[in-house]
Formats: C-alpha cells, sequence, structure tokens
C-alpha cells in the first residue's frame, strides 16, 4: 500500500480522473459514490449487503452518532468499523450541516455552535476542536472540517463572513487533529458565485490537507446552478487531491460532476427514495407502486444483475412496497445502491479505457429525461 | 421420496416424536416451527436468510393474500413460491381466523360469511369453496380447512353449533379439492372442555385427512386452559398423521406441545416481538432497549451461532432499536427466527437420542422463568 492518505490520478479524460485514493482502511478506487450510514448503519444493509453492491465507503454522521448513542460509547466498543461491523473505509461528516438543518435554538459564536438536539431538547456545543475529537473517537479514516454551512439564499455580506469563519475553523480543525490514521479534508465554501467559490477555494488550499470538498451545494438551490458552478471550480482545485463534492446528487448530477473532475460523492437520495419506492433504473426512473406494474413479471432492470433485480418480478416489488413490508425497502435500496455503484464502476472504466465522453454522453441522454420527471 | 403427504414417525419417547412429513415442495422434519409469512414476506428477512435460520416451512395468510394483491395475480405470477422465490413447502391457513379476528361487518351463514376488508371496507365473502379455490391458486403445499374459529369465551351452545358448523364446512372443503399436490388439514376445534374437543376430533377425524390441527386456542384464554388440554387431547388424535397446533407460541408452550405429541406449529410472536426488541435466548428473555445493554459489548447469546450473535454487540442491538433502524428489526428478526428453529432442531435430535425427557426438563426450567417476565 501507498502511504496513507496518498491520492493518484490514474488516468484522466477531459477533466474526468481516475485515482486511487490510500486510508487506513483500504484503497478506495475514484470516482467514488459514498453510501450514507448516518446512525452507524446505512438504513436497511448490512455490510456485506454493502460490499455485494460494490460500496468502498460508509460515510456516518457525527452529529447523529453524537446525540446517540454517543461517541465515547462507540469508542469503548472499540470504534465505529466494530461497532456496525464494516471493516472498509469510513468517512465522517463535521456535524455542520446537521447542526444547521436539524437543530433547534441554535447559538453561533466564534468559539463554536450551542444548540439544542432535535430528539429530546438536549443542549449541546461543537466547536472545530470538539467535531474533531468526535470524528476520532469514532475511529473514523477520513474527517470532515467543521465547517459553517449557509442557507440558501444568503446575501453577499454574509457569504463574506461565512467564508472567513469556515476559514478560521479549519485552520482550528487541523490543529486539533492528534489521530495519524484519520485524514482531514477541508471545505470549500462560497455559496453559488464562482467569485466566493474561488476566494474560498484560495483559503481552503492555503492549508495543506489530503483532500478537499465543495460544500453548500445541494442545500435549496436550483440544481442548474450548480451544475453551472462545479464545472468552474472543480478544475481549479488541487489535481494531486481527492476533490469530494458533498450531499449530490441524482445519477444525472453525478456523470456532470465527474465530468467536471470530482472524484467523490455521497448522498443520502438513493437509500432515501428507495424506501419510498422510487427506483433508479439504465432505463429511467420508476415509481414502483404505479399501477402499470401490478402484473409486470419483468425484472425492475433487465440491465441490472443486483439480488433484487436477478430474483424478483416488478409485481412482487410493488406489493411489498403498498403493503409497507420491510424487504421492499431492503429489496429497493439494495437495487438502487447497486445502480449508484455500477455507475460509479463504469465511469471508473470509461475513463480507463480512453471512452468517456461518449459513456458520459449515454448517460446524459439517458439520465436528463428521468431527472425532469 | 415417499408418496406425497406420508407422514412417518421415526422414534417416539413418551408421546413426543419425530417424524418426517412429505410435501410437493420437499420433506418437513418434524416437530417443525413454521415461520408466518403473512403477506408473502415473512417480515425484515429474504427466502435465503430464512434457510439460514433453518426455516422448512414458510405459512402465508389467505385472508391477506386475497385481500391483497389477490391470489389470482400471484397465480399469474406463477404461484406463491415463486412470487415471493420460497421454494419450499408453503402451508396456508383457511383465511377462517382472520376473517373472524381483522374483518368487519361479517354476516354468517351456511353458506359462508360475507365481511368488509379490513384495509378499504370492500365486501368479500369466503366460503369453504372459496377459501380452498384461493389457496390452490396459491399453490399452497397444505391447505387448511375453512372453519370458524369462536372467541373465547364461548357458550356450550355456541361452541356445539360452531364444531357441527366446522364439520359441515370441512365436508365441503374436501369435496373442493381438486389440486393433487396441496394436502387438505382438517381442524379440531371445541373450545377448552376436553368434551367438546373430543366430540370435535371425532367428527373431523371422520373424514379422512392427511393431517389435523388443533385450532382455537391462542384466542385470549388463560395459557394454563392449553397447557392442561394439549397434553389430553393430542395424543388422542391419529397416530399416524401429522398433528399441528395453530397459532403457538412460546419456547415454553412448543416444548411442551412436542412433549404431548403435536408436531407442527406457527406463531408471529418470534418475529413481531423481535421488532419490538423482545429477543428470546437460552439464558432467558431480553428487552434489548434496557438501560444495562448499553456498553454490553457481548453478544446477545453466547450459545446462539446465528448472523447476529456471531456479528453484533448488544450495545449495537439496542442503539438501532431505539434509532427505529430497520437493520434492528431484520438482526432481531433473524435471532427470534434462528433460535425457534434450533428449539425444534434440539428437540427432533433429543427425540431421536433417547434424551427428549431431560432436553424437556432442561427447557422447561430454563423457559418458565421467562414466560412469567
Amino acid at each position: 500500500m501507498d502511504q496513507l492518505g496518498s491520492f493518484k490520478v490514474l488516468k484522466q479524460e477531459g477533466e474526468a480522473r481516475r485515482g486511487v485514493l490510500e486510508t487506513a482502511h483500504g484503497t478506495v478506487q475514484t470516482p467514488v459514490f459514498m453510501a450514507v450510514g448516518t446512525k452507524a448503519t446505512v438504513k436497511a444493509m448490512t455490510p456485506e449487503e454493502l460490499k455485494d453492491c460494490g460500496t468502498q465507503v460508509v460515510l456516518g454522521n457525527t452529529y447523529h452518532l453524537h446525540l446517540r448513542p454517543g461517541e465515547k460509547l462507540i469508542k469503548k466498543m472499540g470504534g465505529l468499523h466494530k461497532f456496525m461491523n464494516w471493516h472498509g473505509p469510513i468517512l465522517t461528516d463535521s456535524g455542520g450541516f446537521q447542526v444547521f438543518s436539524l437543530s433547534q435554538l441554535r447559538t453561533m459564536s466564534e468559539e463554536g455552535v450551542e444548540f439544542r438536539s432535535h430528539l429530546d431538547g438536549a443542549k449541546y456545543f461543537i466547536s472545530p476542536e470538539k467535531s474533531m475529537e468526535i470524528q476520532m473517537d469514532l475511529g473514523s479514516d477520513i474527517i470532515m472540517a467543521f465547517d459553517e454551512c449557509l442557507k440558501y439564499p444568503a446575501t453577499e455580506d454574509e457569504i463574506q463572513k461565512s467564508m472567513d469563519l469556515t476559514y478560521r475553523w479549519l485552520k482550528r480543525s487541523k490543529e486539533a487533529m492528534t489521530r495519524q490514521e484519520s485524514l482531514l479534508f477541508g471545505i470549500v465554501q462560497g455559496g453559488l458565485s464562482l467569485k466566493h467559490r474561488k476566494y474560498s477555494l484560495d483559503q481552503v488550499t492555503s492549508v495543506d490537507l489530503p483532500g478537499y470538498a465543495l460544500g453548500g451545494f445541494s442545500v435549496g438551490e436550483p440544481i442548474e446552478l450548480m451544475h453551472e458552478l462545479v464545472p468552474q471550480i472543480a478544475p481549479l482545485m488541487p489535481k494531486n487531491k481527492p476533490r469530494y463534492l458533498m450531499g449530490v446528487g441524482t445519477p444525472l448530477d453525478l456523470i456532470l460532476a465527474v465530468d467536471a473532475g470530482v472524484d467523490m460523492f455521497d448522498c443520502v437520495m438513493p437509500t432515501r427514495v428507495a424506501r419510498n419506492g422510487t427506483l433508479y433504473t439504465w432505463q429511467g426512473k420508476v415509481s414502483i407502486k404505479r399501477n402499470e406494474y401490478k402484473e409486470d413479471d419483468s425484472p425492475l432492470d433487465p440491465e441490472c444483475d443486483c439480488y433484487t433485480c436477478r430474483t424478483y418480478s416488478k409485481a412482487y416489488l410493488r406489493h411489498l412496497f403498498l403493503s409497507g413490508e420491510i424487504l421492499g425497502s431492503r429489496l429497493n435500496t439494495i437495487h438502487n445502491l447497486h445502480f449508484y455503484m455500477a455507475l460509479m464502476r463504469k465511469s471508473r472504466e470509461a475513463i480507463e479505457q480512453g471512452i468517456w465522453h461518449s459513456f458520459k454522453q449515454m448517460c446524459v441522454q439517458r439520465f436528463a429525461k428521468q431527472q425532469t420527471t
């Protein structure tokens, strides 16, 4: 294994990169989609099923795990890997996004954020130092810096202040890092103007780190603004470091961002919409409850080789969904995660083989339609 | 394979029997606990996981499947086995129990029962003939006769009338059976007096069938009445036919009934209480939410070799349960079903080895305690 945290671009076509990142729990092949395992479980899935789907990295949420069961308990149980029986790489977010979206009665200061838990109203305080401590206690392989995640829309003045605070917090985050095995990634903010993004990028990359992320997308802005901005800012990020677009997105979003040079993704979408009966297929988006599938004994996606598609009919998936059966959530989640992982695997192969451009075109053609439905 | 429907008692100790039943989808080793798969799925489980747990037979509910998705649809999809991807034996109940416990605005007649669905109020009619038709459409291996399931308590007169009706319906059920591969079982009713049970037994066994069941237990009566009556009636049932105690029960109930000569069981309990965080172990019943398991990194049951016990700590199971995670329902269900199947496997082995009596004593000692908690 190469040195911990090393990132190599093996092949590039246009801006699209095929890379390899070394973590303390194994090598990550990029572009990669990371499965979201908010509360120490990717909803409805066992670790073995995640592997079968092609999952390389699981993401844990610092905010949720801090509140319940608490990082000290997890540390005592041997760390998050052992606790949840996932022995591949784990990335944790900083808690910032959830503090700003889920918690109540927030009080911001230079020092950090005081807030009340959405579970029971209990009072908590998270600072950059506290966020690092929690993530290190969890034993995370990739730790995200504690940043302020601004609401959309925000004023010029709010954006400027927020970027500067995020920068000061980044320096404190790095300072607080004492765990060798964990890689700290910085987060570029700056809202939806290229000017601010460049400013934040300069700030964040002035701190030497093993990876950099784009935060503050997927926060309610029109998706076209992201599609426009990511190709302008991603190529400006350090070429020899992984680039992570946080919280994104649909299959189309992923393909467009890979094309812009992004290497890493995470999103609750494939797992969340699966539980609501929405399935991504190579033929388009499927709402499994629809009457047209009532007596459809064909598999969900004839181009997919996941357990769900190999084994069950659309009629059965529809029946399970309408009956509110747990197995329905399971089979749908297996398929959607498998689809996302296959999309990334095919992207990696396309870049390796020098056929990324035509692969991308095919995907855009297929997914642009479902994006709007 | 022996002839379809043949039942052989391989070994007997006291009344406890070790038997083998031949069905169109394979051989069933008895005593057997059948997993309840109400709506064409054993809740939270894949068929592969059911097999791993040692499941031999899955039970489907005629009432639920008739209402949704409908047996005609399932027949069109190739039958219940193919629809749900369970290729072992399937037993279906007659719908009687649910008609009497779940449906609304019932009108009983000699012909059958008219009722309104608990789902949408739609009007349905089930007769013995209709019940047989539904179960044959499902492609069930073991079909239960359509009987009246009396509420508890009932008057002498109600019991007498009900037994006589059940007898007439049994004859009509048999008359309506046209599917060679399906085995029809008759159901002995008669409430909680031995006199009525004997009367019903005489009626029901006057019809030659491949198996007989005891119905009308687990309907709200004090459990001691069942423990008293089953050992009096079960040994009077035909010795060369499987005996099935419907809807029962706890681990203690099963052991006592095996001791009384019962061969087959089903119950929603292990799967239902699993989802509510109650787990059966060889050391007693465990309520996983309890504070004492908060930092307990030991497995749920050190005597159990199921996936859950091999892989996870009590602390993790507690966390999943308190977080309402689907994986918690899954892991708990895997354990409870595995426990029930292991209990039956060990029972079979004990009878084979001629050590049933001491095995039973050990179980009673272990389970009598948890019965009352």
